[in-house]
């Protein structure tokens, strides 16, 4: 498994770490098979969307703050309860198959790792996996 | 890595793709693993959830697209930012156990592709991993 | 791949199975790998977050029943179409790396189950997965 680390600016962001998660993949030696970009943190999260129009994640946060607002009464008293149910339906670990050495993402796919109670260095671990016909 | 394509007939629909991933998983020749169904779309995903009554999928579309509406001032200028949002919401990889060369479902679960911005035609990709005992 | 059973107590909470997912880890006797905790229901799911403060179990299970509540006028006559909404977007298979025969998480994670539709008995399966360099 490879690691790498992303140093995030705001409380709540998307970060493009498709070229990251291709350097690892490539690390990896493993042609075919998937690979799982995974964050062990608990109020950030991975995912993989639209990375040609930088709007679509600022939609995705946006939206995202106003489905689970920073303050609305919650019993975890250190703050950032939004942030943990933000990285819960985002979900931290992403699955992305490999063919060819390189990670199978769609002309309008990237990688994200979702920040929600940033500005923090977070860390993104990579484990790649041999499909069973290797 | 095995593929199939699903055509979509409205704009937010789930089309149960059960029987083509028994298909994908049965053509791998893996007996005991795990499969991955993936779309390369950023306005698609892939979900398991109840296949038998078909209510359930109306009321998770219905639903989504409550918390999510189709038009709320979003800066994504296409018009379908609310597509990008429910495809990070549901993801757009979903993992299944395999055992004795099948996909391990549940009495009531089936796989669904998430169509969030049709009709269209969409891709399914399949990779299947051996387990580590095999 | 192997499974236990959970045996849940209301209708809706968290349950922290992460020790049961260290014991399936160290039965598999993989190194290096991935693991996957899947639930075949489609009233609950399995996701990483805090296991430190409960506060924080209760937050996710309080916020997700604010966005879908108990009862809405959905389609499905069974009662429980929240439950199935809820497990869409919380997901019913949550993958994580493992490392030196431990599945790698970090400092605040624990695996729970989700229980959107108790209380039952719930059984959960572990398939582990080696690495392509094992």
């Amino acid at each position: 498994m490879t690691s790498f680390d992303v140093i995030t600016h705001v409380r709540t962001e998307l970060v493009d770490i498709t070229d990251n998660v291709r350097d690892a993949v490539a690390q990896s030696m493993v042609s075919s098979g998937m690979c799982f970009v995974y964050v062990p943190h608990t109020t950030a999260g991975v995912t993989v969307n639209e990375s040609y129009d930088p709007d679509v994640a600022r939609d995705i946060t946006a939206t995202l703050s106003k489905l689970v607002p920073h303050r609305a009464g919650y019993a975890h008293s250190e703050g950032n309860a939004d942030a943990h149910i933000k990285s819960v339906l985002v979900g931290c670990c992403q699955p992305i198959p490999v063919e060819d050495g390189q990670p199978v993402l769609g002309q309008w796919q990237g990688v994200f790792l979702c920040e929600f109670d940033g500005p923090r260095t977070r860390r993104c671990q990579v484990q790649v996996i041999k499909a069973g016909t290797d």
